[in-house]
């Protein structure tokens, strides 16, 4: 196999806040797990994992001191500028820190920043030129 | 479309010490570009990208301030122990910071970290009960 992105961990202060936030606000179904301390969503071809953030540093052998910028993002792409919106406000309803408001990007698309529970900083973007199919993965 | 992860942005201190790493030595293919700020990974219906840590904080209106641990680990599937070995060893070769070496785990795999020049972590795994197709995407 060759390398690849195959699963993203999020280390998380509360895993039922995380996991109502992902579960209930953007609606993600939980995959069945043999550790209760784990929670997997699958999305297509690569796993989302939510596990306490002290567990996961020991587990990479760091220090689970974090402050500021988590200095990753992850994006959600929609298919208009109106889907965008609409989770925009769903997910800052639910609870979400707002971080930019739904606006035109420099780059040629629309696009809106919130924070989860645990800071991790999430794009909801609309990007014309980007196909994707039924499931939501990218095609290239 | 359903939300889902479609998009990892890494912010990173430099972007040709971080494409020398990820493309030379975990020999990731380049996307096509319309930016040269950015750095895009196709990896099978979501993309990595890479971008410098201050434009991507400044894009979701964070400080781009950050220390210790991201709070995130990426993980690459491989298809044997020793498939493990042979790319934790490339990547320490290739200068990634060792975090633990190559071990069986307490859940039934066996799995390494290292660190990416901008010191985000991820593991290398060997899960003995995950079954993938031949692009590497997670079959569940």
């Amino acid at each position: 196999m060759k390398p690849r992105l195959n699963i993203v961990t999020l280390g998380v202060k509360d895993l039922q806040i995380s996991r109502d936030f992902y579960g209930n606000i953007l609606g993600w179904k939980e995959a069945v797990s043999s550790d209760e301390n784990i929670v997997f969503y699958y999305q297509g071809g690569i796993v989302v994992g939510l596990y306490p953030l002290d567990k996961l540093a020991e587990d990479a052998n760091i220090s689970h001191e974090r402050s500021g910028f988590s200095g990753v993002a992850f994006a959600i792409n929609q298919d208009s500028k109106e889907a965008v919106d609409q989770l925009y406000f769903r997910v800052v309803e639910g609870g979400a820190k707002p971080l930019i408001k739904p606006r035109e990007t420099f780059w040629g698309g629309y696009d809106a920043y919130f924070a989860d529970p645990d800071g991790y900083a999430w794009e909801i973007a609309w990007a014309p030129f980007w196909e994707f199919d039924e499931q939501g993965s990218l095609k290239m």
